[in-house]
């Protein structure tokens, strides 16, 4: 038989981080497609009544500021309210319910609706994550889990195109980070290392799935990564656990690799390029510290949608919703196509 | 404080099958809704070229015989392959791959593209059943795992409306049904009782989660869904392992119930309901044997996006994808209002 060839041969991936696999099936991109496709994501005309605009009046009646960084708000519909009647205590290991307290938020990253972030400038991005950095660490004095995350892009569920990104904080550990506590843990005890800085030096060393990087930061599409053009970024130097350890080095060149990484992401299809992308750190809330979580490595992730072009999503249904994911491309042929898009974004070519 | 009721307070629920908790906010049902809506689910025009119809050639250069009931063919572009060079033992453990050895099938459920299970009869369905027990015997006797799934409409990543599903059926078990194994296996352990049978009685009893009910089949709104209308169907009598152990008369009431179910799921937005669905039971390969896992029941489950109407789905995006699912009214209210859906459907109605 042929030699195994992993851009051609089918074979399946573990995700450390989540003790998952995933079924990847290069063959598979030969397939046409007659489906579904997804309205092209295109420049909306600036909405004079956007609640999202300095000076706008919002649905419950609240009038922003005309505000020219960042803004922040508490969603007027959040999934999470601090004050809640709790549910009795379960009586069978089959029903159990459990008390959810927290808060939502909402964070402008700019007063032009137009902008996004691999349009805006590197200053305007640290504004942004300086602004995230005041959140965690407001919030994570309170509660065990504070979720940042941008969905971007009508297909990702969002119904206003003015940059901004949400902020959910919880009670509880969510599943997500519930896993990786656990996996990173287990790492820790078993090699007496950071699970997460032993991948980010195997890949400084492999390359072959980098898309950016620089003086702080590296972006790779993991190699456990499900959705086509999936990346995570990591920290190079130092172990942060949290976007509250960031210093002033870190955190510049996070917005520089932030707008970087984006840019490549709307040229490859020249698209504003959906995705729900957000931060995965040590845990917090009352009880923890800074230093506390060796086992922890800050990291950036980014979910994006497309598979073909601006139009052809990847569907993630029947059989990875009930058995297993699966992809149609390599992570490292995912990898060199970011790779060898234009570092200056389409838009600002003439 | 107010009492807690849970069609109005937000709290969190424990999924024991999947080891993971959701998030329900019941009071998010208020917020409105300007984001991406999708297409109606419409009745497309018969396409002559349809590779699914009987005497048609496929892009393989195959042509289907005129079948006039049920037909089974290999998937063209299959995600799975028989043969394949493996991948090479892994060295670090945060680049393991493994073998991946598999076949795809594609199964029409009947000749008229128009058809769709709510509007088939029971006898008509029950020739589906009988195949997929042929298919799961068959493919169960050297595959470890053999997922038959149905994505049902375009949003659900189905290219042709022709009603049919596939079968997908791997050396490997996955990520899913991995953790369902070792749920139900604990479980077992600990309470010498199928999980999913103690579910299914309790359900029986307390019925404010059961949207459909025949002497063998009761279809729940689980305790723990996460999409708005998903449900499961549980069998009552008897503990069938795998479809391959229903007996006629279980047949015949799946073939009934999934009928009713779909009714109901199309009267709810009077359209043709979009979803997954799909059967789990116990693992198959060389070495099971029928009733070698008294830890496991078999049930289906179906899983639909919409939310809102036939154009506003749910989107499960920057939290779901990142911290956890979260669903915006309560799997009561949504058993209740399916439940109240008519049982004739609406385009048999004059
Ligand atoms: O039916 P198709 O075209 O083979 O493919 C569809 O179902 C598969 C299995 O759930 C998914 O992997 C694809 O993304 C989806 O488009
Ligand atoms: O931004 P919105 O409108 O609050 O809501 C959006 O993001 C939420 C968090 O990922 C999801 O639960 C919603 O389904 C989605 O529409």
């Amino acid at each position: 038989m042929q030699e195994f060839k992993p851009t051609e041969h089918q074979h399946v991936r573990y995700n450390p981080l989540k003790d998952e696999w995933v079924l990847v099936s290069p063959h598979r991109c030969l397939r046409p497609w007659s489906g579904q496709t997804e309205a092209e994501p295109e420049d909306q005309p600036p909405d004079p009544n956007n609640p999202l605009l300095p000076g706008a009046t919002r649905s419950s009646g609240q009038r922003n500021p005309l505000y020219d960084s960042t803004y922040v708000f508490p969603n007027d519909f959040p999934a999470l309210l601090e004050r809640v009647p709790e549910p009795p205590p379960s009586e069978n290991p089959l029903f159990r319910s459990s008390a959810a307290k927290g808060t939502c938020r909402v964070m402008c990253f700019h007063p032009d609706s137009t902008m996004t972030i691999p349009l805006m400038s590197v200053d305007e991005i640290m504004a942004v994550i300086n602004e995230w950095t005041n959140q965690l660490q407001e919030l994570g004095r309170r509660y065990t889990w504070v979720q940042i995350f941008e969905n971007k892009g009508a297909i990702m569920g969002c119904s206003n195109p003015h940059p901004h990104c949400q902020i959910w904080a919880s009670s509880y550990l969510p599943n997500e980070p519930r896993v990786k506590e656990r996996t990173q843990k287990e790492y820790y005890i078993k090699f007496k290392r950071p699970m997460l800085g032993d991948y980010m030096k195997q890949e400084l060393v492999k390359k072959e799935r980098i898309v950016v990087q620089n003086a702080e930061w590296v972006g790779v599409v993991p190699y456990w990564a499900i959705w086509p053009y999936e990346t995570m970024l990591l920290p190079i130097n130092g172990q942060p656990q949290r976007l509250t350890d960031l210093n002033d080095a870190q955190k510049m060149a996070l917005a520089d690799i932030m707008k970087k990484l984006c840019t490549k992401y709307d040229n490859l299809f020249k698209c504003s390029f959906p995705y729900s992308m957000g931060f995965h750190g040590a845990p917090t809330g009352p009880s923890k510290a800074p230093g506390d979580s060796p086992h922890w490595l800050l990291h950036a992730i980014y979910l994006p949608p497309l598979l073909r072009s601006a139009t052809v999503k990847k569907f993630m249904v029947g059989y990875e919703m009930l058995a297993q994911s699966q992809r149609d491309l390599t992570p490292e042929q995912a990898a060199q196509k970011l790779r060898e898009c234009e570092d200056v974004h389409y838009k600002n070519k003439k």
